[in-house]
């Protein structure tokens, strides 16, 4: 039960923004500050815009900022835009199909029950509440 | 979020073991039954051995059962034997230590607490109830 390296830069590049306001800042300034590599930085940027978290300005002195205010970015909401998805359970094992107890796992059950409660913790929480 | 495979392979002997009622029950058994590799399933019965949820009687009509009665599993209890550790939250990448957020990182905060909630969905169960 990891949260992906995706969630979590996904988590610091919000983070930085809502730190310097509605300034636009340059990619290369976040991927400086907050120590990540500029390739891993834009796929996750483009996901973040995709997404309606995160405004981009083109041009010579554009840049990114938050789209929206901190207090209307809900972490539950980020999570799942960036890969988490917690109401699926595959079978873990990519084999699962030879699973004896697949047709009736009631163990599925349980774990969704438990993500879903993972989830409306995630949900309780909005931006401005982590900064 | 994923259960690992070591967890996952481990709740399949539980379940298999606790269908067969108290008979001894060979390794090969549950490899072939349960589509596990036998190399992989010997460290899982080995930690689940340690754990006491498994018993092993040595010798040629030796094989291995369930330690206790389904309802005194619980299946907490078993994510966390197995390797879960939810409750601490490593900062996700190892290179953390340059994240500009580390020292008061309230992100770190919500995620222990989703994941106490996680655990405390699955604290609620124990192997009767998933049989």
């Amino acid at each position: 039960m990891r949260v992906t390296l995706f969630t979590e830069y996904s988590f610091k590049v919000l983070l930085y923004l809502a730190g310097r306001d509605a300034a636009l800042v340059t990619v290369e300034e976040v991927a400086r500050e907050c120590h990540m590599s500029k390739n891993h930085l834009v796929k996750v940027i483009q996901n973040l815009v995709h997404s309606d978290f995160v405004n981009s300005v083109r041009g010579k002195h554009g840049g990114i900022r938050l789209a929206r205010a901190p207090e209307l970015i809900n972490l539950g909401d980020v999570a799942r835009q960036t890969g988490m998805n917690l109401d699926e359970v595959d079978c873990f094992d990519t084999s699962g199909h030879d699973c004896p107890f697949v047709n009736d796992c009631k163990l599925k059950h349980v774990i969704r029950n438990a993500r879903r409660s993972y989830m409306a913790i995630m949900d309780g929480y909005t931006l401005d509440a982590i900064l």
